[in-house]
């Protein structure tokens, strides 16, 4: 049994890795953490966990992680950066499901962050947390930076046609739509029922923090530089991701054959058939990718559909698929149970 | 590993079994019926189910269902009357979700229903299926009839104060409210999005079919005669049922003890703390009922509060764990998933 | 043109009176008033009023609020009371919409609220603005103290059989529940749409404040001492309260016809037919208050069922009622629009 | 007062024209109708219109409809073209809230619609009711086309950028979102609650019949052929629709006064400030259209966001915009109210 610990327990991705783990065989977490929570038990802020989990939220210190196999960071972004020089020197592996260690360029994540990164030397050291096109070198990370949930549905909807080089790499338009809990659980107006309920609206089109991670993923995927235009907007619901991506086709493929293919050994990606359209709802706390592609009335526009629940297969799910990976375990331990409909 | 079928798949309850048993280490579903849907792949319905169940409606023979080991009627009210006298032949345990065998009074099934009632002969076979109460007489049953959702809420919310004798039986009520699964999946304009969304409302409040069940538990439990008044109300919300219930204590009782003593080796009961308020969504896709008592600021009243989750404790996760007991299986097997939250 | 002024403006009740008065012939709105949020144009906060109010929020001074005909406080408890006495100066009419001058006994006000009355010696000046009881009293008021949005639904819902002297007052259960709404604007985790959505629960089963108000309205209908058990709950949606009030006739009456001669020329109470349900969304944004009476099935106990918009007839709506009546403008001027449906 | 008339008001545009006109200065509606629910009041169906309309639902005939000022046909496509040539041969004019003579070429009319037309005649007589593109030829009109929802928010949202001439018009991407109100109010199983709720899904990406209408009404603006990809989503919600459309421009223009100027004088468009993002709450039950246009990161694209009211804007009220500016009334009468916020 793994010893695991969660850094930053009282966040909905913390709570999700929590309610995943309570059900997965090879693990026993024996550390959550929260600065502010300390002393109470994670069921008085989750009752789904009572009888699921009796911990008690702790300080986090690097001592006590050190004595870890694993260690997840559910935290804002900073906080692994400021903790990872000292983690790095014990035997722990370090799942960040933050934004500290996804890009690669140092400026850029201080560009789109305004602040100084906190590890800089550790940043090569990471490897990208998604496991369709990475999962080689996850099996021996010792530092994993987990995707984006907005990253994670365009990426993997993209990847087949980026591997194929059949598009346009300067004309992609990214339409993405988020549940109300990729906000996370901060105490914001913004962020209240009767702000969100019963409406929708477009945010961040002016720039998002998501956008450099995703045209560093399409980028490497392609092998080329990769240009895109991506407005988040969002829904009012809770959970759940759903990215319509439009690209334009350079020569003509068997589109519904490429995907297919493409995603044939793929425990958690579903490519439904050819006019399909895949419904949030479908994935709702599940791991699972649904994509479904589609050709536009005329032309050669595609349109691509993709989506996740943005706090599983777009945070704490593809973490635990990245551990599962990373020690060896069957991919799919403790992510195998279906949505729940309706 | 137990051949189960599921007649009247297609529905909301029926689908539930299927997402739970697919998740299920002692069984393999062989079956599912729909007259309708024949030859249509139950993933094409529920595509939460892809990945996890490949089979496709058939029409319902007694012929197919005389080969399993355990068979749920997942149907409209007196489907299951209609076949069970066949089916009574085999050596098959019917789990039976409708309301065709909870009414031990034949004249107040026919009274409520509205009809003659299909199989007369066996209502005294059939047990009813409320683990909390009824379990030994579960473990040998050939017929088990489930209990509706309101009642199991409200049952389950009275039975320690019943059993203590401790409340006015003549001054009981019920005021309780439903997700809108509880009303099914057949296509009518009450149901659509645009007329329950944002809003809220009672109905049949001048009698509702489940008053003659909880009326027939509570007076099991008591002993004698138990009336009650029973408003069920609609909320804009797909899973879960609320129940607030209002008695007068006769005698004092220390009431936190009583209910925790009284579901103290209960897996699916978790009474809260003094001073709680269950929520729904705390329960949702689980087979937990969660339960807080409180007493009102003043006088003799007690408010108890019970949640389930509708379609699972209240529909298939209850059937699921009656079968469980009926096969010596581990009780809690296929149902100890946390809920999600958010 | 009557001139007007609102203190606290931010909140939902202010944003509420600023769209009634929006389309409201009769006055013209000069002041509103924030201390965090001056200097903003309230069309910021509330885009739904651009091109229908140009106002900036200014801090609030007695001085300026001398100057207008009438001032609506839409303030948390004790900010009323705070300025009271200065106000009461001017020839100004106050339309109070928080609780300071609800409750005429100031013990019981203190007892709830925790602190000491701000100007006990105008609590007796107070008039209690509810139309349907109250009327003659406030043609002539100075300061016009609004009721709650709970105690609304209840007192319109239960003064038929009060008047009439026809339930035993001892044994009343209020069953109400809310939208969102009523928890106002500020920031807390418990209002985020990721806790409220897609759930229900109940609060304050052990007491809430709209308690000791119920009691005295109830009380003051029926002359004598009125006790009851009230249990409020949350729901899902943003506006909207429905009451289920469960009481017990003493003697047989024609209730229908005694509700529909007690509202006959009441323009914002509407008795449904016998057997109807309300809902709220009937009355979202309207200044009305819906009814319906059904008998249980057995026995005395009438179930009453009252919804209104928390926001309009529980707070803003019935506040320009009331200024309507104490200026002898028409008093459905500003209230006339039919509710969204859906 | 102009006499009114409503075909087809069981539906939800029929019930929106019927709220509207209840608060509009200039009309008597004086006849409804309905096939199925003949002799039924209204306000059963819609519990808000008591008090408000006393109408019950005749049959239509023509003969009724000749007595009329003005028609409103409010029904599935097919019905007007139907009754079309009878009625115009009486001075009636003739309001199509249908799909029935929006399309000019009747060949495209017939393959998107999959049925003959049956009054292809009359289709040069009618006027497109676009008020912001054709008010002078609605004045005189005695058809008025009404346009569709999407296409309504997709037209305003361009027009600007198009009468410039300042982007490529083969390679524009209209992803929109609407409430389930769009779907009308059949009883499908599609739209049940159960299947819509807390879900998101996108449909019709490979052909809607709203595209033809949208490429008709963009190429009349840009004075050349315009091509364009749209693809509709459905929200969790009732009312709203939200247009994101992503333009590349080919020359530099002051975007933000380029729309301010377009709209300067326009009562129902709405553009925010630069760097805002409208939200569809914002509309709820206006006739107003917010806009506001960003620019994306880096490049030359624009993404304009567009939201109305499906009902209102998208329906009903432009209907009655249309009606006000041909019968030389105000052309805000009825249409006045600000949006409930929240």
């Amino acid at each position: 049994m793994l010893k695991v610990g969660i850094v930053g327990a009282t966040g909905y991705t913390g709570a999700e890795l929590l309610r995943i783990l309570s059900n997965h065989n090879g693990v026993q977490v024996v550390l959550i953490t929260s600065r502010a929570e300390q002393g109470k038990p994670v069921a008085e802020l989750y009752p789904n966990l009572r009888q699921h989990c009796d911990l008690v939220f702790e300080a986090p210190t690097a001592e006590k992680i050190s004595l870890l196999d694993v260690v997840f960071f559910a935290t804002p972004h900073g906080v692994a950066q400021s903790m990872m020089t000292d983690i790095a020197k014990h035997d722990v592996v370090v799942i960040d499901l933050s934004a500290d260690f996804r890009i690669r360029d140092q400026a850029v994540w201080e560009q789109w962050y305004q602040q100084p990164h906190g590890a800089p030397a550790l940043i090569k050291e990471a490897v990208y947390g998604l496991p369709e096109f990475n999962r080689k070198d996850i099996r021996t990370a010792d530092i994993i930076a987990c995707p984006g949930c907005y990253p994670t549905s365009v990426q993997l909807g993209l990847k087949p046609l980026l591997e194929q080089g059949a598009i346009e790499l300067d004309n992609i338009i990214v339409n993405a739509a988020s549940g109300v809990t990729g906000a996370g659980r901060s105490a914001k107006v913004a962020n209240l029922f009767t702000e969100v309920h019963d409406s929708f609206k477009a945010y961040g089109s002016t720039g998002h923090r998501h956008l450099p991670e995703i045209k560093q993923g399409l980028s490497d995927m392609a092998g080329e530089y990769v240009d895109l235009t991506f407005v988040p907007h969002l829904l009012p619901m809770a959970r759940g991701i759903h990215a319509t991506i439009y690209v334009r086709l350079t020569r003509q493929i068997d589109v519904q054959k490429v995907y297919s293919e493409a995603y044939a050994d793929e425990p958690f990606v579903d490519v439904l058939p050819a006019g399909s359209h895949p419904e949030t709802r479908s994935v709702k706390g599940t791991n699972t990718c649904r994509l479904a592609v589609n050709r536009a009335p005329e032309g050669n526009t595609l349109v691509v559909m993709s989506v996740i629940d943005n706090l599983c297969k777009g945070a704490a799910g593809q973490a635990i698929q990245c551990m599962n990976i990373r020690f060896g375990l069957p991919e799919n331990e403790g992510l195998e149970a279906a949505a729940l409909m309706p």
